[in-house]
């Protein structure tokens, strides 16, 4: 009957489908809010988490409205509105760099498969830089202030893991070593990137790995290492079902 | 040039109509949600900071629905959703004690006006305490289990100036005297606390003050002292002429 690990539990939810999911633009940074499809999947999201009475005590979100919009509809349906609330840039999606903005089809196009698939699935191939001047760009944007000439101007899925990794291991760990049940809400880049320190994934799979929108994703973590370790690899989906066939749906994208 | 008192910008905002307004029902800490109108005028809100470039660096929040969902949508209108979030139950309305959930016709019928006034409107006299079986209890409520027995079970106006005052003249101030823009997003009677405490009116006046719902109010405030000192005292409304009628309106309400 006794635990010697201390354990905490982590809730991972991805948003759900933003106004700009339906026009296929490649979105990244910029700060788009969810459909009414999302608003939905969001709040199907609160309602799992109150039916399984997963409730979290804290909330980390990303700084981009599809992300917080999210918490605040799943939170609000599990009753958990009031919970203190913690947001971050290193939650963010990818910075898409270049691409921020334009049409996935036409990029296709303009550049070629195997341009395209690199930067869209490579571990380590950023796109082009954006210029500061480009409408997409998030230069002069104030919740970007503090971090001046640091702050990207693209990136790869590397670099996300990069700039999160002591994200997780930090706030986000010390919340769930204070015993607290911690939902992150954030992207499909930004959850691939915990997913891969969590379970350690090889550079080489972690593209393939999707994560669906909208559906809790729940690790059981121990808590006493420098690093989180999931006590049940790969989490578990609230509805694992559903899970598998958006796995499904995401994996024929852009086929 | 230069200024010798170090000044910060306080935004008080009370939360728009609940669904339990158009019901005529006793609130006080049960937790109902905005009605649509209370949405639209949370929205407005948002529009009114936008357009004077009244822009929050955080926001405080009670730990009641109203006023989260109030700040969400103000925050997410003028694009400041993604600012720090901090949220405490010693912003929340006025404990209503016994009256919770009681009609407030039936409740002047049953008691006389006399009775019923001094409930409403005197300064120190609280109405019966709930009981922990009744329905609209705050007994077991997660949001408040640190408070323990000092959970409040009936407040009056005097009650609410006291707890509140170690928030504001504490991390209130301390946002401030950081240099930050502040939103206050709150309850008729937390918010009559906060400006009992700001411009010192008495104990007789302050039952007479009403503080309009959905409208900003802007105080620029000293912060070098132990208590934060207002230098336009009463404030300025952002819509001032909607104010002054929405004050009227308050005013007749249950005439």
């Amino acid at each position: 009957m006794t635990s010697t690990t201390p354990t905490g539990t982590l809730i991972l939810l991805r948003h759900g489908e933003s106004t700009w999911n339906s026009k296929n633009l490649f979105t990244g940074w910029v700060d788009v809010p969810l459909s009414d499809k999302g608003v939905a999947e969001a709040t199907h999201a609160g309602e799992l988490l109150a039916e399984r009475n997963l409730l979290p005590d804290v909330v980390h979100t990303s700084v981009l409205r599809r992300a917080i919009s999210t918490a605040n509809l799943a939170l609000d349906k599990a009753d958990r509105h009031w919970i203190p609330v913690r947001r971050h840039w290193r939650l963010n999606e990818r910075h898409y760099g270049d691409l921020q903005g334009k049409d996935k089809k036409q990029t296709l196009e303009t550049y070629g498969e195997e341009q395209f698939m690199l930067w869209r699935r490579s571990y380590d191939t950023p796109p082009p830089p954006i210029s500061a001047d480009n409408e997409y760009s998030q230069a002069g944007d104030p919740r970007y202030a503090e971090l001046g000439d640091a702050a990207p101007q693209t990136e790869c899925l590397a670099d996300v893991v990069a700039r999160l990794e002591p994200y997780l291991n930090g706030p986000i760990k010390d919340d769930l070593a204070a015993g607290k049940t911690v939902l992150v809400a954030a992207h499909g880049n930004s959850l691939r990137a915990v997913v891969k320190l969590l379970d350690n994934v090889s550079d080489e799979a972690i593209a393939a790995l999707n994560i669906p929108t909208g559906i809790p994703l729940v690790y059981q973590v121990d808590v006493a290492g420098p690093t989180l370790k999931p006590l049940n690899p790969g989490g578990e989906y609230l509805d694992p079902q559903a899970a598998a066939e958006a796995v499904k749906a995401v994996a024929n994208q852009g086929r």
